[in-house]
């Protein structure tokens, strides 16, 4: 298929447009997409149809951690079972997600909303780090864990919310640096072999939790 | 993240599970699509879910030759520009924009819904084939090519659409079979080999066309 030929309906041709504005979906998997709604039952279209609707309009950030929510504080941090006194700062919502999948961690989540990176034009203003300072400044907060992605912009955030954070009394943490489980040390950059070293635990610690 | 997981809302939840009821988009994509659309513009997401909706709704089914289309009669068929005294039989909608792609064809199509499948439980009576028949009893159809899948069953449904219209005094063709346009001798199937020597054509003759 050509993809610059445009479609003979209109109707096709707007649905497939939209598809394929979504991220790494082309007009190829896009027309795969809608001829497949078209040979099955209406219902199907509209349900996905009127769940994308509304989502984007019932969804909205928490007030206090900026993930996202139906209310206006979402469920984690209204929820008694969390430990309020641990902040676990994240980059965005799908972090959120896959710390709350390891089932490891029991306080509440800051979603900065990115990390800052001047090549991209993202400052710390652009991010939600006041908020996070207020937070800690306001709340019974013990421990800040850091757990912002181990590349350049994200050290670099890391560092920003440490100095900003330090001289407020409370303990700042990021995640452990070290081997991905399940890798081989021959296949093992050397800065993370040399971050894993430094920060060589007792054996069997993991074990014993 | 673990697919069997349920989200924390259920708003995206209901949006992630009607994406990934498509074709070969699994639940991580699905989660991926969704976070997309709630980072962008509420107006991306309505465009979006309308279009899928009005495209389902909108959407029918010529009466003529089965193609999807928004009125009756579909453009192709209802064009003077056409030749009414060909038909061009195809297994699905796809394949007509892809032959309407090629700019070779001029006439009119047939679109069957499939192939004649016994394993998949279908047979004759699934496919638009009585009304194929129909049509050439009716007008002053000419030759009727036959562009089904080169498969068993292509080829099954093939005969069975020849051996109706045959007696009728129709002309009956069939794509050729051949070297793909691109391919090597060394990697081309004996069988596709063979019939592109049974079905050899004069030098030159696509380029004197």
């Amino acid at each position: 298929m050509n993809d610059h030929q445009p479609l003979s309906s209109p109707l096709l041709e707007a649905a497939v447009t939209e598809l394929s504005r979504l991220p790494g979906l082309g007009r190829k998997t896009a027309l795969r997409h809608a001829l497949y709604l078209l040979r099955r039952d209406p219902e199907q279209a509209q349900a996905l149809g009127q769940a994308l609707i509304d989502m984007r309009l019932g969804i909205k950030y928490c007030s206090v951690c900026h993930n996202i929510s139906e209310t206006e504080i979402c469920p984690l941090c209204s929820s008694p079972a969390r430990d309020g006194s641990t902040i676990c700062v994240v980059e965005n919502v799908k972090d959120v997600m896959s710390i709350e999948n390891t089932g490891q961690f029991r306080g509440l989540y800051h979603v900065l909303g990115g990390v800052i990176s001047p090549i991209d034009g993202i400052g710390p203003d652009q991010l939600e780090i006041e908020s996070l300072v207020e937070r800690v400044k306001s709340g019974e907060i013990r421990e800040v864990i850091l757990a912002l992605s181990a590349t350049m912009e994200g050290e670099t955030t890391d560092y920003y919310i440490y100095r900003k954070l330090s001289p407020m009394g409370v303990e700042v943490t990021q995640l452990a640096r070290g081997v991905s489980v399940g890798n081989e040390i021959e296949y093992t950059d050397e800065i993370t072999l040399g971050r894993s070293l430094l920060n060589r635990t007792p054996f069997g610690a993991a074990f014993r939790r």
